[in-house]
């Protein structure tokens, strides 16, 4: 990290394209609103795993671009969540990369979803408070689940707090509840349509554009998009990064998809790409983050992201009950915890010791294997 | 604890409005059952986090007044929770100062609203399981939650075993249920109306008088009660020992009360003390208990006792789809821990040291500060 | 475990009665595919936490008698989840004793009843999918649960992974769902019909006979069987190897039918054994094997189990709201971790080292008390 050489146009984009960017991180240090934005970029980066704040920057143009409203949300709750973890003063060092920061931003888009309307006071006042409860959240996540077990808490802030928002908001005349949140109870897959749509009821079609769209949007949906051109420059965005992140994403979103298609979950949930974004956070974890990257752990990460359609069936069909329209990533934080604490279990399974996740992308993870 | 010491009038009464009554405590130790006797009015103490048989005799003493059929409840479970705490032979100082009675209590002023009629032998004998099978969940979750993350179950147990009660008995021909037991689905809160009233489809009025009593209701509710009077005895009851639990319960009564009608919650659970009393509780142990007593504290415990009447309204359109009429303390108990750890990763969070909150008031460990 | 002396007749049959057979286990280690039918043939038994092949084949050989597709799905799930572990090279004392098999093989049981129709390719596949996944599942809990507070997963991964499987395929079209997949809400027990018959809505008869053939249920629903001689046929199998252990499932769902009347569940799910193989269950547990078998270890199981009942009402109503036409076995395993721990708690509950519980029946350790 020394900040003393000179930092060149090329040094930059060497930086940018083969890692986490330490060097700017240094210069930027110097001042302490440039340090925060630095932070916040991260943030949005670190949802797709990758603290890079030109990967966050990217993500966060194309969804000012997509949707200026989600683009503001977004910023609004990566602020905050980051303002919150330095106001209580949690560890300096995952604040600066992002890790207090990538819930807030999460919790931002799943309002725009979930609450409406767009621009509206009320929705931003929760989209604040829902962004600085993930902050809380988190923190004690990390006492309750990474000191005890080595396990991260994943996006598992973000879904807790947006869930009890949503189901506690019903019960609320100022609740500023969107169009999606009714109470459904399951009911037997017999009437299920498992034909790729954009409406619910609407007619679809099984053709390979349209799954090829159904994976795309399974990345967009990382911030809860359904844009086949936001999912293309999301990938972009990543593989700026890191490569090996960005195959892994298309990977386990094709993996998600294509098991769906084969049990038959239903079509619009799907194209949507609601099945895709959990299998391709799971194989990006699995396959690339927490465990030692090798074809092993690729293999691994693509069967779980496989295995992530049945789990996310039934994550939807629980919260429906309570009036959520989707499961959000709940699927995704239930599996991979239990798939990266094998690590501890057999000698078979390699997992990346914590702290070298943070900041780090896989590629320069592949050499320490042999550690272990 | 010199017991050698002769009792006076004065040094009792300077014991009981200064403390938890060491020497009372060691006066009756000589006798058994008058040291079973302080353990279980420690107990109903305790509901409000203080270890004082006077405060527990007067709030006891008001229950018997104003409900003698909540009185009769609350003592046996009590007496039976703290009795299978000594017949499993569990710590000693934990079941004197009331610890295993709390639980007890709470499970039998609970039956007295979800399970009917008064003065039934069926009820009495739910009334004693309930309370046996609280002792067995505390020192369970003390170990599962105390020994592992610092954290106190606080009224999980009662939570826990009402729940399983209540629903269990919607299975059962002989369940004694009570009026208030019906399975309702969470429906979005356009029909919500969150005036102050006192019944469900009653008219209401939102005049500062009401929203006074809603706050005193909080209190009142500590043991399931509605009513004014006794949410004024019962502050009494916690003031006579520590003025400070006092505030605080009024505080967060007051805090969640507002942040309920601000985002306007049903005015009759509002109006009835429920949000209140999870306020009230949350605002007692984070800002006297668990964390060292400060206007930060303060602070933390009274913003979290606004946020929990969001996580109220959620919990309660959880358990409303299994039957039950309202989440009982459930927000609270979901809330305090995930602050309270917080004080394990970061040095602004100060808490008291586990062993310290057992026993004492916060106003004995305020000058503790320096210590950390 | 020297298999240097010749085996005999004599010889292996008295290993066979008492105890979990480690002579024959280190004879048929030479041959590595007998090795495996052996580690598969203790995963059945395990099912009754015996770790006797004999066991296991009597059991698998009366369930392909009473119904040949449960032979089967058993069998394949069996041997994939111990297949499975191998693969992920876990613990290899583990494998052989067949604790990665005996979720296997509930999960291939428990499918019998869930999807549907009989010796369907599809229903095979999620046999397989189920079984393999818990070992996943019992890996991770091993990690969470067992190396944390020392508590045992029990049938935890069977449970946790057909109630995702079939909420999940609740929302597919190729989901196989059996006739008994419907959401209930729950109601109020008024209408609730305790008398003991064999049809939901058929006549009823509250006999001795009945009441027995209630009891017995509960232990032919140990593979998830409604039928007295199978009950019998695996209350001897269970015997051969320890007697002690088949008294015990005997008393525990003796104790939790007696119970369940008492309270008055549903007396067409008491009649099929649901409530009584969680009373056997949580009776084997508590009374021999995760407690020194004693007097009041044997007491403390027998009143477990017939609380079981109350849990097993509430685990029932609130998995049928997601379609689930039963809990399981979720109530066992529930509150046997609740009491286990109590080892920890006080001198008065004496527990089994984790290590002896492996792999010997309770008559072995009768005598290891005074260690403690």
């Amino acid at each position: 990290m020394s900040d003393a050489r000179e930092m060149t146009w090329e040094s930059f984009t060497k930086e940018a394209v083969t890692g986490t960017m330490p060097e700017l991180m240094a210069r930027l240090d110097r001042h302490r609103s440039l340090s925060f934005a630095d932070s916040c970029l991260r943030g949005v980066g670190m949802v797709g795993f990758l603290s890079n704040p030109l990967t966050g920057l990217i993500m966060l143009a194309a969804m000012c671009y997509f949707s200026p409203w989600l683009g503001a949300t977004v910023s609004v709750g990566v602020a905050v969540s980051t303002a919150t973890a330095l106001l209580l003063g949690l560890d300096q060092t995952d604040i600066r990369i992002g890790l207090y920061g990538y819930n807030g931003a999460l919790a931002g888009a799943g309002i725009t979803v979930l609450l409406a309307p767009e621009w509206d006071l009320g929705v931003l006042g929760y989209v604040v408070g829902a962004a600085a409860a993930t902050t809380f959240v988190m923190a004690a996540l990390m006492c309750f689940m990474t000191r005890t077990w080595g396990v991260r808490p994943l996006a598992l802030p973000m879904n807790a707090v947006l869930m009890v928002l949503v189901v506690g908001l019903q019960q609320a005349k100022n609740g500023r509840l969107g169009p999606y949140i009714h109470p459904v109870n399951p009911s037997p897959g017999a009437k299920v349509d498992p034909t790729l749509r954009e409406l619910p009821l609407g007619p679809g079609h099984d053709s390979v554009v349209q799954l090829v769209q159904a994976i795309l949007h399974g990345i967009s949906q990382l911030f809860f998009l359904d844009s086949t051109p936001a999912g293309i420059v999301f990938l972009v965005a990543l593989a700026l990064c890191s490569r090996f992140t960005a195959a892994l994403a298309l990977l386990g979103s094709a993996s998600a998809v294509i098991a769906s298609k084969l049990i038959g979950l239903d079509g619009f949930l799907v194209y949507l790409g609601i099945a895709g974004v959990n299998g391709a956070l799971v194989c990006i974890a699995i396959g690339g983050f927490f465990l030692t990257p090798s074809l092993r752990s690729v293999i691994l990460g693509t069967l779980a992201a496989a295995g992530s359609s049945v789990v996310f069936g039934a994550c939807n069909a629980a919260v429906r009950v309570f009036g959520l329209p989707s499961s959000l990533s709940l699927s995704y934080c239930l599996i991979v915890p239990i798939i990266v604490v094998l690590k501890e279990m057999t000698p078979r399974i390699r997992g990346t010791e914590l702290a070298a996740t943070k900041g780090t992308v896989p590629e320069r993870r592949v050499t320490v294997k042999q550690h272990y």
